[in-house]
């Protein structure tokens, strides 16, 4: 790889750190060798030849196991490539699945007060509780938990599930062995290669050594074949499935929880897209008896009430699940919580509390609602133009099968012919080779234009 | 230790989750055994004997290394049961450090202009740079860096110091050592635990086996002896320091900057008190020639702006600190916020920007005064009553010696005899037994109430 590739390709980023370049000619002394050049010299203000400093610290082995960018930096940078060779372009983004609409007035208003109210001597608070502000953990408990058996205190706020993952990773520590719905999101993959849970990268097979892929098919109905499923200490579950927008079924979930108890198995269910549901699957791992003993769930705001940008979650651990010693893991995460995070944002805090009013509630559905008469829009365009369609029913993804392709080849395709930013299925599994994910976050006209280019593409 | 003592003790907790705890009677199927017993039985609600379910998980062998609760959290717990024993007790904190003035107009009015933004289409966003927003970071390196050679996309936004400082160790992996100021912050001490970095902790000498204690006393003016201290990949280094009030002079920067080139350390560099200075003390390590080779620099809105809620702070990476194989450690940590972190709360960096507006640097200039006045205050307070005092002019924070006193006994007394929230100067290390640290965050009528107290006590 020559050097003024690696300038140009090696910055997994998003836009506005691509904007600005790390690599800024204005510094003269500025030398950064790619990994396999051992010696690099530069040429300083002065022409004088000088070698770069370089500390005695070694790289983290575990992040250089990382295979390129993180998926959607990448496909950001992708998107911001097209946009500099087609300047003029109306690039319509259905990539990272990221909020359009705008946040109800309800919550806004809410996060507005809070925030005033921050000046004056009689609302201003600091620190907060690091797990979270006890109303909106009741008011999670209540909404979301109601008859489960969870409480307000199995509840742990925080700034998203993504965060979250990765604190939960963070506990777990290195010594773990984990299973993966594959294709997944690929922060649980990335997470456990960077706390050292994994092998090396195997290019032949596109897997992480020690990472059991649970293969997930339009042949299985994107459900695993738990009985070729190796016994992991930690199953990631994610439901309804980002990127395949399938949900599973309560038999499927019993049937998860079981495998789970029978293994000895933690596993951690990923809900953030529960709300999207349109059949009557579970909207929690809790609703599946038994499951407080072997599950956490993580969820989220982002989807639900557009706070992307906002910072809200949160993670449910049952004080009924314990170690094999005995040991509560929820006084563990308190631990992690406690040293490695502050709490949400109390602003943040008030909007997620304005969102489970009954008021926000409403609102939030109907956004939701929004999207997914998207998701309908998009899987109605793909049907009629022959394609195999997955998802979109339960989930805010619609998984488009293109047998036979690269997704990454089909990616490019559709960006370069239609500038329609899509996710290629194989950035989150090989088993995601041959698809691409198609994101429902969009304004209408957006998702109307997008699918009029589509058929042209495809006719 | 007997269960129910373990159930009243046993969780490090901040106040909301105290207050309604982990172990609630009302669920009969639970029961949460101490780690040293095997085998726990409870009387279900049908009164049958049930052994509960463990998962084959094991706990995290590096948590478990972890002595008793996070600092603060266990500071908490004492005040609540103290609240508990003297219901109406007119309590005063200061203890956590937590800021207690309202934040400035200009900087809350910006928040919610952003939060009423977010209900507009036009003026909607979602995710943001994971990075943080470009204005932000340009603010940032204008307004702290000037000069210095940093530069906008040398800085990540985050959600505040402390979690920065647990991404950075998660970035350095289980295999670095690592170095502390001993009395420092706990954060420090209890990620490196956490990630495995250290050996058990050794009772008889009240440190962890592995990490290097730089023992600063009143003998060194605060400033470690650098020729006994061992070498390290990692430097945690706070100036103006927590808890002790030092700030470090230029000649010791140096000192220190040589010191880690020698050895090729990497300096963590927590400056989040450098707006407290007095003295004409460098503010960033970065004012140190050749600090961009060896060093990253962390800080925050909290002490600032009073964003201890808000949650806001940044780190800075410049793009000359490399590791040992000539890698950029910004290109990694740049991979560790894609993956972990979503960037902090789009609402909080509008408060950030606003805070570095002219009229916003102005009141936080104000608000830190005030501050610096109450310290001030703590200072006279105790320096007439004999005591001997150090900090205090360049920090926040006033460190008050009680020679060959147990630091929690002096904890304990001063609470039962004052309702004064101070902390014990050992949990920040072994070097800190024997003295409390006097936090001069509060109103003015509590500072002065304290003090009248302390007075009372030590006439």
């Amino acid at each position: 790889m020559s050097l003024s590739h690696w300038l140009s390709t090696s910055i997994s980023s998003s836009s506005a750190f691509l904007s600005s370049p790390i690599f800024n000619s204005r510094n003269q002394h500025v030398c950064l060798p790619p990994k396999d050049l051992v010696i690099c010299r530069c040429v300083t203000a002065s022409q004088e030849e000088k070698t770069v400093f370089k500390t005695k610290v070694s790289r983290n082995v575990n992040i250089a196991k990382l295979q390129a960018g993180y998926l959607f930096p990448e496909v950001a940078r992708r998107r911001n490539a097209h946009l500099q060779k087609y300047p003029d372009a109306r690039v319509i983004s259905l990539g990272i699945g990221d909020t359009t609409e705008p946040i109800p007035e309800v919550i806004t208003s809410a996060m507005a007060e809070r925030s005033q109210e921050l000046s004056t001597f009689e609302k201003y608070s600091g620190y907060g509780a690091e797990q979270g502000e006890k109303p909106l953990r009741s008011a999670i408990a209540s909404t979301f938990y109601d008859g489960l058996g969870i409480e307000e205190d199995d509840i742990f706020v925080s700034d998203g599930a993504k965060c979250d993952i990765s604190r939960l990773q963070v506990m777990f520590g290195s010594e773990v062995t984990m299973a993966v719905q594959d294709p997944s999101y690929p922060a649980y993959v990335d997470s456990s290669v960077i706390m050292g849970q994994t092998g090396q990268f195997q290019k032949d097979v596109e897997k992480y050594a020690k990472i059991e892929y649970m293969r997930c098919t339009p042949d299985n109905g994107f459900f695993p074949d738990l009985s070729t499923v190796s016994k992991t200490d930690i199953i990631f579950f994610c439901s309804p499935n980002n990127p395949t927008g399938a949900a599973a079924t309560r038999d499927q979930l019993i049937q998860l929880v079981k495998f789970a108890k029978d293994n000895g198995s933690i596993i951690i269910y990923d809900s953030a897209y529960a709300f999207y549901m349109s059949d009557d699957n579970p909207r929690s791992i809790f609703e599946i008896p038994g499951a407080k003993e072997v599950a956490i769930e993580t969820s989220s705001f982002s989807k639900y009430a557009g706070f992307t940008g906002v910072r809200l979650g949160w993670t449910v651990i049952p004080k009924q699940l314990l170690f094999s010693d005995g040991f509560p893991v929820a006084r563990d995460f308190n631990r992690i919580v406690s040293t490695c995070f502050n709490g949400a944002s109390n602003i943040s805090q008030a909007g997620g509390l304005a969102c489970l009013s009954a008021e926000g509630l409403k609102a939030m559905h109907e956004v939701v609602g929004f999207y997914k008469e998207n998701t309908n829009i998009i899987v109605d365009t793909f049907n009629s133009l022959g394609f195999k369609v997955y998802g979109g029913k339960n989930g805010p993804y619609v998984w488009v099968h293109f047998p036979g392709q690269s997704s990454w080849d089909v990616f490019s395709e559709i960006l370069e012919k239609t500038h329609v930013v899509t996710t290629p299925g194989s950035g989150f599994g090989p088993g995601g080779e041959g698809f691409i994910r198609v994101s429902a976050f969009g304004h209408r006209d957006n998702i109307l234009e997008a699918c009029r280019r589509f058929r042209q593409l495809y006719k």
